[in-house]
C-alpha cells in the first residue's frame, strides 16, 4: 500500500466537516494505532506497545545494541490534517519495509515510532510518550495525569480506547542508538526555497507570556480623549512592539495569536485586554532578548497611558539543537536525492525534541502546500512524500553503519 | 418622596446581579411605567399614554397653546444603572410638584415624559418613543418593528407589560412649545472642572464603522516574521490610528471598543480581526474627516501588509444642536443657582436629539461620580440631584414666560 494511501485510510478515523480531530486514547486514536499494528505485523516487524501509550515496530537486524528508531505521533489537533505526524509513521513503516525487502544488512534494529500524545491532545501535557520515554517527565507524573474531559490517564490507558489487546507490553523505556523523524515542515520555508527537503537544524525554544492590561472602561461618547485610559490602545502598541521585536533581534518569530477584548462593546471604551504572546528562536538568547524589550514596552505604555499592565512567563522551553554528526549524514542521504536539500530550524514542536535530550536526534522535513499545518487542507505532493521516505530509508541504512556498536562504545 | 427614594424604587425593578436590566415592554420596564403613573396621579397630575408606549404626565396651565414637555426615559442597557434617564423623569415630576405647590401661574401646561426604549432595549430602534414622537421615524415602521426575543412589537404593546391598564392613550403625537431634558452627565467633564450644572450646547453625531481584516492564518512557529500576513498586527496599526485621528482632528472621540480575533489561539497568526469604530463629535464635518482618515490609515495598511481591509460604514447620524435661545434661558436659570454653569457637548445620545429636529429643545446636565454611567455603579451626588432639579424648575417657568403663545404665533 501506497503512503498516500495508507495517510487517507488514518485521515477517515476522527474525521470531522473540518479536518480531524484525534485525541490520544480515543476510539479514533485506537483505531489508528490498530491500523499501524496490523499493518506492521503484517510485514513481520514486532510490535510491542510501552505503558505510556507509545507503539513500537521492529526490524531485527544485527546484534550491535539497541535499535535506531525513527517515527513520529499519530494524535492530532481539533479540526489538524492528514500529514502531521502520521506521515513520519506511514513513511517509518514503508522505509523499513524497503530496506527489509532489499535485505539490507544491518548491524542493529531498526523501529517505527508511534508516540503518544504529541499534540497534547486531550491531556495536558505536549509530546507526551515521547517525555516519558526519554525520561523528562517521570512516569509516576504522566500516570497522574487527567485528561480534559476528566478521564484519568492510568483509566483511559487500561479502557477499551487505550493500549492495544494483544500486543506485548514493553517494560521500562529502553533508549535507542539514535532517533530519527520525518515531518512535514508546517511552514513555507521550502516551498519558498524551491527546496523539496530539509535538514533540520534545531527545534526552537519557546517562551509563552500571559499579558493582562486593566484601563479605565467608559462611555465611548462621553470620556474625552485626553481622560481616557482605553486597555485596547495599549494592546496595540504591545502587539506592534512584540512584532517589531522579532524582526529586529532577527532569527526568531514573535506572536499574538490570542487578545481579548473587555467589555467589547462599540460604544464602550475598553477596560480590559488579555493577550497572549509566544516567541520562539533556535537561540535561547534571541527569544530572552525579545521578552526583555516586550517587558520594558509594556513599563513604558503603562506608564504613559496610566494603565495597569502585568506580564507574567507561563512556559520557557529551551532550544533542541540537532546532533551534528547524525545531522551531517542526514544531509549526505538528502544530497542523494536532491541538488540542495535546505538546512532549516524548526519553529515547530516535535517529539525529536525529547529524544534529542538523551540520545542523537536529526530530523528531515518535507515542504508543506502554501506553509499551511494543523488545518484540515494541510498538504504536501505526493512526490515529495515518496522524496521524504528515500531519504528517511536512506539515512537509517547509513546510520546504521556509522553509528558505534554498544560493544564499540563500551570499548 | 424625594428624587433618590424613587430613584431606589425604580432601581430595584428589573435589579441584576451587577446593576438594572429594564428593557422596553418587559415586566421591570411596566412596573417602572406604573410606579410614574402612581406618583403623577397622586399629584394630581392628567396622566396620559400614546401608541408608541410614551408615558405623560400633564400639570394644567393656562390656555396658551401646547405644553412645554421636559422628560427622558424608563428604560436601561443591560446592566445599567439607576439614574441613566429615571432621573429625568422623577426630576420632572418633582419640579412640576414643586411648580405646582408654589401656585406659579402658567401660561401653558407643563408635561413629563417617560420616553419609551431610548436606550434600544429589545427593539432595535434607539430612541424609539422619541422618535416616533417626533415624527422621524414612521409609525408604521415602529409597528413592524420586532423584539431581539421575537416579539413583535404591537404584541408586546398590547401585551400584559406593554400599555397601562385604565390609562388613556392620547390620539397622535401632538407637538410641544418646547422639549427640555435634564440628564446625567454620563461623563467625567462636569467633575473635572469641579461645575455642579451643565448646559448641553449640542448633541454629538456619530459615524459607525465595521472594519474587517483578513490576513493569513498559519503556525505561529513555522511562519517566519517576512512571510507574514498578520490580521492583528494590522489590526492594531487601526486601532491606534482611530486614536490618533481623532486627537488630531479635535473636538472629537473615536474608540475601537470591539475587536474579535479569528482563530485566536496563542500558537496561530491571527488570520482575521472585525472590529468596529465609532467616532463622534457636535461638528459632522470631523467624524467626517475622521472616518477619512481611517479609511487611509486601512488602505495603506492592507498594501503595506498584503491583508485585505473593508471598512464599512454602518451608521451615519448628524449632530443635534441645542436651540440658541432655549439654551440661553437654560443657562440663565442655572446661573441663579451656581455661579459658573459649564458649557458642554454631549457625547452620549437623548431623547432631546429628536425633539430638537421639530422643537426648540435644550438639556441640562448634572456630574457622573467618576464619569461612569452605564454600569450598577453609576452615581450623581444626592445635592447635585437637588440642584438639578432646581434648574430644571426655573427653566421650565422661565420658558413658558419666554416663548410665544400660540396665539402670538400665528399672529
Amino acid at each position: 500500500m501506497k503512503v498516500h494511501e495508507r495517510l487517507a485510510q488514518l485521515a477517515t478515523l476522527g474525521a470531522t466537516p473540518a479536518g480531524i480531530d484525534r485525541a490520544l486514547f480515543t476510539a479514533a486514536d485506537h483505531a489508528a494505532r490498530r491500523h499501524f499494528a496490523d499493518w506492521a505485523s503484517r510485514d513481520g516487524f514486532t510490535v510491542e506497545q510501552d505503558r505510556a501509550g507509545n507503539l513500537f515496530a521492529r526490524l531485527h537486524g544485527g546484534d550491535g545494541g539497541p535499535p535506531i528508531q525513527c517515527g513520529s505521533h499519530l494524535d492530532t489537533v481539533k479540526d489538524g490534517g492528514a500529514y502531521d505526524g502520521a506521515y513520519g509513521v506511514v513513511a517509518g513503516l514503508e522505509a523499513l519495509e524497503r530496506i527489509a525487502m532489499q535485505a539490507t544488512p544491518l548491524r542493529r534494529p531498526l523501529e517505527v515510532v508511534a508516540w503518544a500524545g504529541e499534540e497534547g491532545s486531550r491531556f495536558p501535557l505536549g509530546c507526551l510518550g515521547s517525555s516519558a520515554y526519554a525520561g523528562l517527565t517521570p512516569y509516576e507524573h504522566i500516570a497522574q495525569l487527567v485528561a480534559d474531559d476528566g478521564e484519568p490517564f492510568t483509566h483511559a490507558l487500561h479502557g477499551p480506547a487505550g493500549l492495544l489487546d494483544g500486543i506485548p507490553v514493553r517494560a521500562g523505556f529502553p533508549l535507542p542508538a539514535a532517533y530519527l523523524e520525518l515531518h512535514i515542515e508546517q511552514g513555507p520555508v521550502l516551498e519558498h526555497a524551491h527546496a523539496r527537503l530539509g535538514v533540520v537544524t534545531a527545534i526552537a525554544g519557546q517562551r509563552r507570556m500571559r499579558i493582562t492590561i486593566s484601563g479605565q472602561p467608559g462611555h465611548a461618547g462621553t470620556i474625552p480623549m485626553d481622560l481616557r485610559s482605553d486597555a485596547l490602545c495599549a494592546a496595540a502598541e504591545i502587539v506592534l512592539a512584540v512584532e517589531a521585536a522579532a524582526r529586529d533581534v532577527g532569527h526568531a518569530v514573535a506572536t499574538v495569536g490570542y487578545l481579548t477584548v473587555s467589555p467589547n462593546q462599540t460604544n464602550i471604551v475598553p477596560g480590559t485586554v488579555a493577550l497572549r504572546v509566544e516567541t520562539r528562536s533556535v537561540d535561547d538568547a534571541r527569544t530572552l532578548e525579545i521578552e526583555r524589550r516586550i517587558r520594558a514596552v509594556a513599563a513604558r505604555t503603562a506608564q504613559a497611558r496610566g494603565t495597569a499592565i502585568s506580564v507574567e512567563l507561563l512556559e520557557a522551553r529551551a532550544a533542541a539543537p540537532m546532533d551534528d554528526g547524525l545531522r551531517e549524514l542526514v544531509r549526505r542521504s538528502c544530497e542523494r536525492l536532491v541538488a540542495a536539500p535546505l538546512d532549516l530550524p524548526s519553529g515547530a514542536g516535535h517529539d525529536a525534541m525529547c529524544l534529542a535530550q538523551v540520545v542523537p536526534a536529526a530530523m528531515l522535513f518535507v515542504p508543506s502546500v502554501g506553509g499551511h499545518s494543523h488545518i484540515g487542507a494541510e498538504k504536501t505532493d505526493p512526490d515529495d512524500l515518496e522524496l521524504g521516505i528515500e531519504a528517511l530509508a536512506e539515512a537509517l541504512v547509513a546510520a546504521d553503519r556509522a553509528l558505534p556498536l554498544l560493544a564499540e562504545h563500551v570499548r
